[in-house]
């Protein structure tokens, strides 16, 4: 069993080794309500994960300590215990799934641990681990379901409380429930009077079932944009946790997610990744009874591959208008392309890409496609700009 | 003639009003230099202008406040006027050139201010704000050449002394150069050991050239993606101070900036805008004598249109190698195009867009050109990739 006096210790432990990330207000993300952000995407490794890593490597005996860590994971946890590791002097192996992204690979190496790349995918990863762990007797720091690790968590839970004494309700985001476990615990243990809740993708609710049912279930598949809380199956420690502890869970779905990360950019200047960004989904989506509260969002991690980062802008640009794909019938003659430009820049369109197809079994037999990509500046300015194009004669069909 | 005790008062009068960012370490932004930001970033509007504005409208005289302010902006200065009056209580009139982005003028309106939009550009507003300002007698906010706008923004300088004792350089961008004359002042004043760079960039360098020439230079052009501090005069005052207190100033190119920003998302999870990376940029391209100091970077602020930053970060993925556009020509028979993707797929390359062109005149006259946009890992797996294709018998041209 934790105990409250477990975290304290984590927390003097975690002194000088993880950052006290900042509360910020969100003023905009949930008009008439007091939205904070506790900032562990601005945390060393960016994300919350270095807490539970380090506390646990550093509760090791010496005997333990000799001999190492070994974890599997294809993100945040990795690199936790990688520096986790390290500060404490010892050696770590990460086992990863062959096909993780390069840039988490030399993230982990650059944290100084040693990466063990297994073929096949997390599943086959997590066997080598157990494997390597049984032939060498390393110690394995499991992602969530570890009451030490638990405890590192929580000392996110004490900072809250000492930040921002007059706090209401919390959100935070479930993948195993390691985070929500320990802040939960802290808060509930210090004061019952402040609301728990929890957030889970809805291509991965596998705590959120649980619950549902009263006993752990496991997913055969999940799907989600936040990687990081694609879990299969809650642990035993945290599902008895999020009972106890958690006031309501709740799911949101990619696309509020995606909207989370995109507000998270324009209106707070700060990077989440999917996983980071679910508690701000849920309360910017309404969720959640915390209308007139003052509430702390998690923002657990920042972690996105920036491919990936393109993609959800992108996306949230399109949705907000500011983004347009025309596609014009013109007839083959010459000037018609210069003539639909200018009538586009005379509106202010500004154009980013533009593919004149002469063959296409939907426009006339002597007449051709273009399709103009535009930056444009809202949904009013995109129907301006269509207006203006039909007037000039132009067959405007999308 | 600025005080310092004003400095200490606009702090005093700041409390509670502006936030006291965070200083946070970017340990890989530099290896072998310690690094920090001062993340005025995430000030509240963005940016670090609500001090100065704040500040100067605080100290205005009742018969001033109860006529209003004025200012000139398409920025972060119209949002820190904005939201400084409406603070005070007192009106806010914004003039604005009518091509500003909407988000802009939203978010000058959201802070309580009303917008005045002006046909043309912004001498165009800054010459309406004028006979505005002498028909109704409004006070005028300057953006940088005020000693009261000064004084606020060197607010931030006593922030660094006083959570950062040990800083040994502070790097700062400067556009018109009042950002840096408040925070130069205060640091040279308190502790003369500490070194002030400035830095602008190399599309408007009007500080740089006025004070290499020890006179005023007006700049006719200027142009880069850093528009907040796009200023093609420094002030009287400004002038004056970064002659008296700063160390040196460099520039940085449009590419350097775009880097910084990149780098500001991957590794340290924040936004800035193109005038708030710059210090981050010559940073990172070793253009100040800073290596094996403890040096802080003033990130002023992430005001950037998400358009321009889907531009950067698509560029910045281009010269990573995240991301490839293969050109091939094919003979146009079926079954091409799938053995082509067949061959990209195996080798884990992620296609984002194919463009099919038929007629082409650089193309064999049965033949086709075939365009696929991939994300790739790095500039090694666009080689194998395009190693595979050719081994496969497909004509890469690009």
């Amino acid at each position: 069993m934790l105990e409250i006096s477990e975290i304290f210790n984590a927390a003097a432990v975690l002194k000088g080794v993880a950052r006290k990330t900042d509360i910020i207000p969100a003023p905009k993300l949930r008009p008439g309500t007091e939205i904070f952000l506790k900032a562990e995407n601005l945390q060393l490794t960016g994300s919350f994960k270095l807490r539970g890593a380090y506390y646990k490597i550093s509760q090791l005996t010496d005997e333990e300590k000799a001999k190492g860590v070994i974890a599997c994971s294809a993100g945040n946890h990795a690199q936790g215990v990688a520096l986790g590791a390290t500060h404490n002097g010892i050696k770590a192996l990460i086992c990863l799934p062959a096909g993780a992204p390069i840039s988490k690979v030399e993230a982990t190496r650059g944290y100084g641990a040693e990466v063990c790349l297994v073929p096949g995918v997390y599943d086959d990863a997590y066997a080598r681990a157990m494997e390597l762990q049984k032939e060498h007797g390393y110690c394995f720091v499991h992602p969530f379901d570890d009451p030490k690790v638990i405890a590192g968590q929580g000392t996110i839970g004490l900072e809250i409380l000492e930040q921002m004494p007059d706090v209401e309700a919390v959100i935070v985001p479930i993948g195993g429930g390691g985070l929500i476990s320990g802040v939960a615990f802290a808060i509930k243990t210090l004061r019952p009077d402040i609301k728990v809740y929890g957030v889970q993708s809805s291509g991965a609710p596998s705590m959120a079932a649980s619950l549902k049912e009263g006993k752990l279930c496991h997913l055969n598949d999940v799907s989600t944009i936040a990687d990081g809380i694609a879990v299969k199956e809650p642990g035993i420690n945290t599902f008895d946790m999020c009972n106890k502890y958690v006031d309501e869970v709740v799911t949101v779905t990619d696309d509020e997610i995606a909207a989370a990360i995109l507000a998270l950019i324009e209106q707070q200047k700060i990077i989440a990744e999917g996983a980071g960004a679910v508690a701000v989904a849920a309360a910017m989506f309404g969720k959640l009874p915390i209308d007139g509260k003052k509430t702390v969002c998690l923002v657990s991690g920042g972690n996105i591959d920036v491919n990936t980062l393109n993609r959800v802008i992108t996306r949230g640009l399109s949705k907000s208008g500011r983004n347009y794909t025309f596609i014009i019938d013109l007839p083959d003659k010459p000037g018609q392309l210069s003539g639909v430009c200018n009538v586009v820049g005379e509106h202010g369109g500004n154009i980013m890409a533009v593919t004149h197809e002469r063959i296409n079994s939907s426009s006339a037999i002597n007449g051709c496609t273009i399709r103009l990509e535009l930056e444009t500046r809202d949904k009013a300015h995109i129907d301006t700009i269509r207006k203006a194009l039909s007037e000039a004669g132009y067959k405007v069909i999308n």
